[in-house]
């Protein structure tokens, strides 16, 4: 049960990066790219769900709505989730050959930096083609891993005092989705000033470049010592220094939540013995911010319509497919919230 | 505010053989012992809670019902558990000294290795007469740190599988409390047979030694693969590696509760890159199993009066307060579920 889909956008996520450059274990040659959007223009034998014309948002966690975690509201930890580097479809095919006709990999099933895809029916969600698909392409990644992580994996509550590390594409999204619920403070912490800058426009309330002062002690002054109740690490790599600084910023019984890709060395982990016994913090990872995506993708397009949720304001930059290696160069030089591929 | 309390029982916790090693900073000399229970003698001015005569559980952290964590619910990290280890009463000062004159401090103010002590009245919880007080006293640290974790920290359910790593005081009573939350599998982890056999008479269905076999691929075995939906580490001193065991037999989104007191070096952590941002997992912590002293204190005293909690059966042995040395000796050498001491 597949369906060919021609790209409309696709936006750049660190994880591509990651994968790209090998630094975790997939096939390669692969083509990545995860957060796309486009029209279906054929469906496969058994497809009812979508038809040709239908614009999708892809998704790179294929939920397959029977096991036991789709069937609990726990679809983003699918156990199909566990299939991004294997490079095939779900029957073992793969879909992408090179000039030589050799076998290419898909990454997540999708492979979305590619004008034309075949991926899993479970790969696409149907959206309203009113939405515009270059920006649309944003919640298949970076918007529900950040704004979940706030809303559903942290369940940040009305008047709570949350700290992001790191505000890029997708903690810019756990800026507003702390916003969104409630949160009374929101601190922004990052590198860059001009994404800062930008995180104001988010929802933050406070920001710490962490190249001018202690990000921890700040969050400490900000909340009278206390710490704030929830600290979300959307750095694009979460290394066992970055875990210390955000359980020292937390309170005690608070929540760190790890959002970001971890360093493969975590066999190191900078914290304290009383951390967790006597001061009864908690370490609590996520994936796809915990969203279920046939419900909480329409649902974030929803509150985009209605101006609740901003999607504009991410996209920094557009590239043509050509352009990618200067676009990933961008990326990693800080000089993006969301670089977006658009396909002709 | 204080109260002169006779001691009746007092039971022997790894937490006082931790800080009698001088494990944890604390001031020397200091009397230890904090699972007490007894009969107030006399009160200082303007204690109104309690009276001559009354029996009360001592309770290791005086929750002062002021400040927010207190009035959130959360007294079991009320600020005034930091003062474990200071030696003095809240006014400074010291009620102990030895035969020279000099002072000694108390432990967590209350010092219950002691025929009388002095502590502060929130340092005490009234029960009724008729309780035994050689067992009620184990309801002042190790009845509530193990069953709070499994009820109140990891929430377990009904139908859940919970493995509990280490079955000594504490984790029996983790093994209880999940047995009592519905736990359909409750899984009792320890390298001591005869505390795997009485781990069967307060809830467990498995048993697993490893010294045997290999106790995260049994849990594995027993879950079909999925893995524990609740891990407790209820061992005394909780090392990076049984963390790592924990979270390697806890199934994706699941909980990994820390109850025991944390290894010093808690800079390694020996866990895989994808525990929390691939399989979503957490590492919680627990301090007095997230039961608030004034209202779960009584509570399970009535669940022990119902017969829904075992609390002579967790008694091991008795001793005299001269044979404290041998029941650290028993203690340490796993002979024991619970020693407790008996003043005349
Ligand atoms: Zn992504
Ligand atoms: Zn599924
Ligand atoms: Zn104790
Ligand atoms: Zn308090």
């Amino acid at each position: 049960m597949k369906v060919l889909v021609k790209l409309v956008a696709t936006g750049l996520c660190h994880s591509d990066w990651h994968f790209a450059k090998g630094e975790a274990p997939v096939r390669f040659p692969m083509v990545v790219g995860h957060e796309g959007a486009g029209i279906v223009e054929k469906v496969g034998p058994g497809v009812s769900e979508v038809q040709p014309g239908d614009h999708v948002v892809l998704c790179y966690i294929p939920a397959c709505g029977k096991c036991r975690w789709c069937l609990s509201g726990l679809a983003a930890i699918c156990d199909r989730g566990i299939l991004i580097g294997q490079g095939t479809q779900l029957d073992g095919t793969f879909r992408l050959h090179n000039q030589r006709g050799e076998d290419v990999a898909q990454f997540a099933l999708v492979s979305a930096f590619s004008e034309y895809t075949v991926c899993p029916v479970d790969s696409v969600i149907k959206i309203d083609p009113d939405l515009p698909l270059d920006r649309a392409c944003l919640v298949g990644c970076a918007v529900p891993t950040g704004w979940g992580a706030a809303v559903n994996r942290a369940r940040v509550r009305p008047g709570e005092t949350v700290a992001i590390f790191g505000t890029g594409g997708v903690g810019m999204n756990a800026v507003q989705g702390a916003a969104m619920a409630g949160a009374e403070k929101v601190i922004a912490i990052d590198l860059v000033d001009w994404k800062l800058e930008k995180a104001k426009e988010f929802g933050a309330t406070h920001t710490i470049n962490p190249t001018r002062e202690d990000p921890v002690q700040r969050v400490l002054d900000i909340t009278h010592g206390v710490g704030a109740d929830v600290v979300l690490l959307t750095v694009s790599l979460v290394t066992a220094d970055i875990i210390g600084q955000g359980v020292r910023a937390t309170r005690k019984a608070g929540r760190t939540v790890i959002v970001g890709a971890s360093d493969r060395r975590m066999d190191r982990m900078n914290i304290t013995p009383y951390d967790f016994m006597l001061l009864a913090k908690e370490i609590v990872g996520t994936i796809f911010g915990h969203n279920v995506p046939r419900v909480d993708i329409p649902r974030l397009l929803e509150l985009y319509r209605d101006g609740k949720l901003k999607l504009d304001e991410l996209v920094t930059k557009r590239y043509r497919l050509d352009e990618i290696n200067q676009a990933f160069l961008d990326l990693e030089e800080g000089r993006l919230l969301r670089g977006v591929l658009v396909f002709d």
